[in-house]
């Protein structure tokens, strides 16, 4: 009965909003979200009912159900499903129903049926208070096979385990799980409640824009669509950025899409080559307008069986969040920030210690894991020490303040007295907690101990410590990135840290013309328990400034902005704007374990769509009219490819 | 701010219990929008009020407007204008105040500024009653140029013609203009009361497919998008229908979607390569049930400012389209309808009228042009005639009851006494009227015949004559389609009439077997004003069905859907769907002359984006990781392509 309760609490959930007000509603009338009416579920169709609506106030009546035989018991009793839930159906025994009977006897699990019949009470005793319908069930007096199912490749209870490469083969039938029919049910209204809030509270206009286009320059992760003239080809954006910004300086000024944006990555493993975001542009707006608008966007979207969204969320710099979170998507659900002790060492012996602390930006940091003594093992402490040389030629050391176990602790033994109160107070420790220590530059010691954080958080999940509370949803803006980066592959020169249309920082605009790296910008994400939701900025409004950066500090071939730069020109309001990541918001809001289980036909993490099995081979005369052929790999290239490419059915 | 909103709705929600004559609405009541609050305009940006938003009720009100400045009188006012409207605003001329003057002097035409002021009444005598905010005006405290206009390519005023070509190119400065704006904001608007209608009245679920699919059998119109797998290809899909279908399978029950398309057809003046359709798709449905649900769509979502939509729309087979309008859209806002008056003719003396009625499937067909005697020239008829003879190899006579005017009508002369009584009573002619008859083959002399009927129509408009009421919205369902057409290469072989997804009639399966050509298909247009608009089906569900239409009749290679098929063999719901081309419906409720004048950013008519120069070139290190190479053609083939793309400025 697992599945019903599933069920009973999916609808639960996606009508609750309907509520009380029905009771002040007349007949036909179409309310705002708050007032709203439940939706009619079988208008237009060949039910009456759907299966999982019925209740004792249904009793009597004459139904009409259409649904899908979840299981048969005894050839006495049928369980119908469809998306609504389970109703239970007699079989009826009497001879003059012999040909209902054989129908409903026969049909193979997953069928689909048609049946009429009354709604009757369940015989006492014989109730189910675990199923939403479980007071009543259905005397049948009319039986139709609308479809017969074949033998299926799996079992559709979610019980029954699948491995991913199957469910997306059969994605049709995966569908049918009650995960994936939530899922889809709370992104889809989730969308629509934010349609609500924009268009018709604050009268954004959803526009579309084009997804062939022209590349952008640096545009490597861009699709290539040729077009029928030689050597031309569109690209699909990244993000309808440029046209926003356009629309912009068309004057329309408050705009919003629910946008499919493609990136061609190659294989990742939780990105999608096609994903969705919420696109929202506005003029004559700064930095804390934004934030207020998706505020008041998450707020009012947010299913109505969760907690209420407590607005404004809490604001950190990008400077904040380094330094204590190690990253700039903190994990703000829990503590153990990372802490500068760099003060109580100031005069230590320890010549590690003493030798960081000499250099520029020296530094000594440490975690407190709370508990750790108790929870962490001696060989998760060299687990860790062992990934903090490996990944980041780090030193990390395990500081135990009541030493009374028999560990590796080099470090514990040589704190001076007070070093280790000092320790203590910073640190806020108490007796069975474990501290990490490390020593180094800033940003190095910030992002090892941030990842350990992190780690460590798991591991006492692992061991059975609450540490992230389930339930909560921890918003979080981070502010006052810096605008531009070094180089990855040049240190020397710079590139935009999030693209070439971000405003500067008012108060860093002198900066640009002297010490350009030092520049923070009005950029700003919207961060969800440790995951990046969404990200925006002002933008650029002047002309000038826009060519300057593009040309002189990035070295941007301009031409192939030069429509941009043009608009800047004729009166381009000021303005801004953010993008939600929708699949990751909606993952997060339903637990998903990937964004695979909230996008109804997903790729591989290889980019396949393994049900249809695409991309596939394209005949060459097909090819023709777009001046392409296929440049085959040599044998040899083609070995290559497909070891990074290797059969596998997760492909 | 929220708690603003909120109490706007609580007074909404008191005062709509308190007036329940209201709330008792007939089903044809077309929503909220008379309940409805309006949006804010105004919330989270810099000014307080819209330009056009301000009236005599705000007088004495402090405000800060943001906008372009349309024009300037006399360096003595300014009217600002935004996406609301105009406003006046008075340029201070005192000492005290140079500063501000100065500013508002100085600032070119569409440069964007910022002012804070006190709504005024004009003086008397000065109001302007033309002008929704004519009453007021701004007596302005401070001014700041947010942002100087250039020289403008053209003036950003509606009666200043353009060239389209000029207006594509700068197409963000064309967005300003009043008609663009408006059709943009009217798209948005009637899409948001779609989704209302379906997403909260009938709870359907959104569901987003994916574009990068796989290129379907004969899907020569399919972009292709080169993956990083060596001959490897995605395509852009012409419609979700394989999907949709899928998610019916699925038991996702009441999918829709406002689903981007892309069809590449080359060059085609009132296409887009990607276009918008509302598609939709239900399980357990019928022909009328689909018909009922767009019909309620359609008035739910119809503009307030427009004549409401009356449903049930009315119906008519295929084979009567043909008949009495020569068309599979019929445009039913005027008649002139197709009449068969073959036995009129019967016993004829007119040898070419015996000839065409002597063979099978001959006619003699006719329509009325109604005073046609008054407003057709001689030319006109001439030119008629030309036509028809060289597109159709057909004879068009025109006839004349009042033979007063000394044109060629041939016929007219030995029409015998009987035959001119039989015809004027079933043509219902007046005295002014012309006939214009054809005898041929039923189909073509229909088809003939119904483009003679736009084309007088448009001829009679145009000599002033109203044959078409500009306010009126003719819906028409056509139905009953053919399920096969003969194919255009090999007329010996059949293909799909619109998809081969497509349900033959229920009383036309025995023929399915022995005669297919003439099974009528469950396949359903919706036509408004003589444009297709919509287009949908009842689809097959069972395997086996679907398995011979595709294999044994169209002789599809069905390994290429072996995904579909496998589909509809576990289990697959009856289920039919429809999708809407919302492009096309927008520009008819506009009233737009181009589906490119409601598209934001549309592309030329040989697909190219004039504004950013799409598609482009891509420098072939780029073209590498997808592993193809452009085919530059001959010198010869070159100049045969520059022959069919020659350059001109609408490229």
């Amino acid at each position: 009965m697992h599945a019903a309760w599933w069920l009973g609490r999916l609808f639960l959930r996606l009508s609750r909003s309907a509520g009380s007000a029905r009771l002040t509603q007349g007949p036909g009338h179409r309310g705002l979200s708050s007032h709203r009416r439940d939706p009619e579920l079988s208008s237009f169709v060949a039910r009456t009912n759907t299966c999982g609506e019925l209740r004792s106030s249904h009793l009597g009546q004459e139904v009409t159900l259409c649904g899908w035989i979840q299981y048969r018991r005894q050839n006495m009793f049928l369980v119908l499903r469809d998306f609504h839930g389970l109703v239970q159906v007699v079989i009826p025994q009497d001879e003059s129903a012999e040909a209902v009977k054989k129908i409903l006897c026969d049909a193979p699990v997953e069928s689909v049926v048609q049946v009429c019949g009354t709604v009757i009470s369940r015989p006492p005793g014989q109730e189910n208070p675990k199923m939403p319908t479980g007071e009543i069930e259905i005397k049948v007096k009319k039986a139709e096979i609308l479809n017969s199912c074949k033998r299926l490749p799996f079992e559709i209870k979610d019980f029954v385990k699948k491995t991913e490469a199957i469910r997306l083969q059969y994605r049709y039938l995966d569908l049918r799980s009650f995960q994936m029919q939530h899922n889809l049910r709370v992104r889809s209204q989730m969308v629509m409640k934010m349609r609500e809030y924009l268009c018709n509270l604050h009268g954004f206009v959803d526009i579309e824009t084009p997804t062939l286009f022209k590349r952008t320059p640096g545009g490597a992760k861009e699709f290539v669509v040729p077009s029928r003239e030689p050597g031309k080809f569109y690209s699909l954006p990244q993000s309808p950025q440029q046209f926003k910004q356009l629309l912009m300086v068309g004057g329309l000024d408050r705009y919003f899409q629910v946008a499919r944006c493609y990136r061609d990555e190659g294989s990742r493993p939780d990105r999608q080559p096609e994903f969705t975001q919420i696109d929202i542009e506005m003029s004559f707006v700064d930095q804390i307008g934004i934030q207020s608008l998706i505020e008041g966007l998450l707020q009012y979207s947010w299913p109505t069986d969760k907690d209420p969204v407590v607005v404004p969320f809490p604001s950190m710099t990008f400077a904040e969040a380094i330094a204590s979170y190690g990253t700039d998507k903190p994990d703000t659900r829990f503590g153990m920030k990372i802490v500068d002790i760099s003060d109580v060492f100031r005069n230590t012996k320890i010549e590690f210690l003493q030798e960081a602390l000499s250099k520029p930006q020296g530094s000594v940091k440490a975690i407190n894991i709370p508990k750790g003594i108790k929870y962490l093992k001696r060989k998760d402490i060299e687990s860790i020490r062992k990934f903090a040389t490996d990944h980041f030629n780090q030193e990390v050391l395990p500081v135990f303040l009541k030493a009374n176990r028999n560990w590796n602790s080099p470090v514990a033994k040589i704190i001076v007295e007070e070093q280790s109160q000092g320790l203590s107070r910073l640190m806020e420790t108490q007796e069975e907690d474990v501290v990490l220590l490390t020593a180094g530059e800033h940003n190095t010691a910030c992002s090892l101990l941030g990842k350990l954080r992190l780690e460590c958080a798991d591991l006492l999940e692992a061991r059975g410590v609450v540490i992230r509370d389930p339930a909560l949803f921890s918003f979080l803006w981070v502010v006052d990135f810096p605008l531009f980066l070094p180089k990855e592959e040049e240190p020397g020169k710079l590139e935009a840290a999030h693209h070439p249309f971000t405003a500067p920082h008012p108060r860093d605009l002198h900066l640009l013309y002297t010490e350009p790296e030092k520049v923070r910008s009005q950029h700003y994400d919207l961060v969800l328990n440790g995951s990046e939701i969404g990200g925006g900025s002002i933008r650029i409004h002047n002309a000038e400034l826009q060519r300057y950066i593009l040309a002189t500090l990035l070295k941007e071939d301009v031409k192939l902005l030069s429509h941009l730069l043009q608009a800047l020109d004729y009166g381009a309001p000021p303005h801004g704007g953010i993008a939600l990541g929708l699949d990751r918001l909606i993952c997060l809001v339903t637990g998903a374990s990937s964004i695979r289980d909230v996008i109804a036909f997903p790729k591989s993490f290889r980019g396949h769509d393994l049900m249809s099995n695409a991309p596939d081979s394209v005949p060459p005369e097909e090819l023709k009219p777009y001046y392409i052929q296929v440049s085959w790999p040599t044998d040899s290239e083609a070995a290559k490819i497909s070891l990074n490419h290797p059969h596998n059915p997760e492909k």
